[in-house]
């Protein structure tokens, strides 16, 4: 497909879109919570900290209702930049994709129905450890079932996240499982500093690397043990599309403990984590498992909206599994991203006219 | 097929055997909650009160793990008549059906992952309303939403349900709708009057039956418009079996109101809900729609096992969707009844011998 780029594990991605074409797909969205990122200056997000907790749950509401509930407006930025869940909601809605929504340790509860895996919050890697070890292992068996479920009604299940600060403990979780990783950002000038210090500060709590749980449970966020749980039920009855960007590498190397079918699995991203120079997603992918990277080559760059065009600088790139998302649409319904571009412009227009 | 007799609507029905064979199959497991349970003599499972507020998680669990968390024993009177999901597990596991756990107002949250539709238990309503009017609402509108999400991704939903006490709330729902119905019950013994006198008294503070929704606010429970919001969107996209006896025809009750899909609904139940002269399952369905109600001709009076031979001496009967998924399993396996006596038999020992 014109608009879909394979890298990694070139066979198996075009194969991947062959045996998943007219398939019934199924998204299902994880939102989860890290105090990592109170820390000033982590995310793009923390131009306001006190929305911060909300992030993940509006998003949720937005993808079902369109609206959210838990806050007065969609998530964006003051100056109009969106969030990646109005490109998931648009694909979602144009492939007529259903969407489970997950609750792995959100701060805030979503108004709307939701799986709940009885997680808490995890903490702020640059004071303390992020959970308890006993938490990492709850988020792995109740992903498991999960991931059962999902994977066994499902031809292919989409896996998205939304967790703000996330790349900072998907960073700590890949260096403490000794993936050699540079992660993204979502915004342009990368705070690599500040995330690498703050991974170094936590890396030093870490008593040995042995054994991987240790690690997420010093370094990780409930979103990762979460996420790999269902990965490793679901690849064995579907096929899963593990929809983001260095956090999505993050889940595959604690995955890789665990165990989960590579012949099932693949990324899939969006063109601006694959081209963002201080991030090395493919790399990172391919230190840990031969699987393929599908990238949704989108055209935000040609939008008449700024606040679209400003994910082809470097702003957002990436998030609730609007790269996966994306690459399903297309998949299901043959459609490129020139028709995704319009219909979010539509989108976007429609909740900015409100 | 041999084992599955089909009342009601006939033609549909064969269809409908038709249409689903060598499908995707999903269950969803409502669980909840009303007080009314706690009235004595109410319901077989009264024989431990202390117990009653477990048993819809405790099911849950069982059908999950094959053991419970929330309690020491898989739910058993202590003769050792077995809780129908020993059927609904045997059913599930042999036909490899998926099943989501949902809870619409249980009183113990179930040690699993499950999906939260934000209700609370229903109240007594031999004492008082059933429940909000504005929780009837969100019943159905979140109802609704799972019901889009798990019937677009599968090709048969199977909907059943764990709600002690529920006959009564059925059977007032029912009456206050205008159907003329007579309920079934867990004990061979109906208490068919102690019901009449707990629905009567109910009855008599309803204003006014115009509005379907206040007969649920003050005479129901939180099940009945949870699941016909499910099955209002779900019929929509997929087929679906109603699992139960009488309950499912109140959930047919107030569902009718708020649309549904009649042509791909039916009714899924037990042989001994059937037989049962104290109820009238079919006459009550015939009342709302033209649908057809299949019926599983299960085996359990030729058991050696005694707990087993009860569900034929009127005891149990239904429940936790035992009709329905075993129905649903012999569709998409071919097996007959004999085959799962023999697996339930086997399951019933492995239960009783930990």
């Amino acid at each position: 497909m014109r608009d879909i780029e394979i890298l990694g594990n070139i066979s198996q991605g075009t194969d991947f879109i062959k045996k998943t074409k007219n398939k019934k797909f199924v998204f299902s969205f994880v939102i989860s919570y890290t105090a990592t990122c109170e820390i000033p200056g982590i995310t793009v997000a923390g131009a306001n900290p006190a929305l911060l907790k909300f992030t993940a749950a509006a998003d949720a509401e937005f993808l079902h209702y369109g609206y959210c509930k838990s806050i007065d407006a969609i998530p964006m930025t003051p100056d109009g930049k969106p969030t990646p869940a109005l490109l998931t909601k648009v694909a979602l809605e144009t492939a007529s994709i259903p969407c489970f929504v997950i609750n792995a340790g959100s701060k805030v509860i979503p108004k709307l129905p939701y799986v709940e895996l009885g997680l808490e919050p995890g903490k702020n890697i640059a004071q303390e450890s992020a959970l308890d070890k006993k938490l990492v292992k709850k988020a792995v068996e109740n992903g498991r079932i999960v991931g059962r479920s999902l994977g066994s009604s499902a031809d292919c299940l989409i896996i998205g996240e939304s967790i703000p600060g996330g790349t900072t403990t998907a960073l700590g979780v890949l260096k403490g499982l000794g993936v050699e990783a540079l992660v993204s950002s979502s915004m342009p000038q990368n705070p690599t500093n500040l995330k690498n210090k703050t991974v170094q500060s936590a890396l030093k709590r870490l008593q040995s690397t042995a054994d991987p749980y240790d690690v997420v449970a010093e370094l990780g966020d409930p979103m990762i043990p979460s996420v790999a749980g269902m990965l490793s039920t679901a690849s064995e009855y579907a096929n899963v599309i593990l929809a983001g960007g260095t956090q999505m590498a993050a889940v595959l190397a604690f995955a890789k403990n665990i165990g989960f079918n590579e012949k099932n699995t693949v990324i899939g991203t969006t063109s601006y984590i694959v081209d963002d120079k201080t991030a090395n997603l493919v790399d990172a992918v391919r230190q840990i498992a031969d699987i393929p990277v599908l990238v949704a080559k989108l055209r935000l760059g040609q939008s008449k909206i700024s606040g679209l065009r400003s994910y082809a600088k470097g702003f957002v790139k990436e998030g609730a599994g609007a790269g996966g998302a994306s690459i399903a649409c297309m998949i299901k319904t043959g459609l490129d991203t020139e028709k995704l571009l319009l219909l979010t412009e539509k989108e976007y227009q429609r909740i900015t006219s409100q």
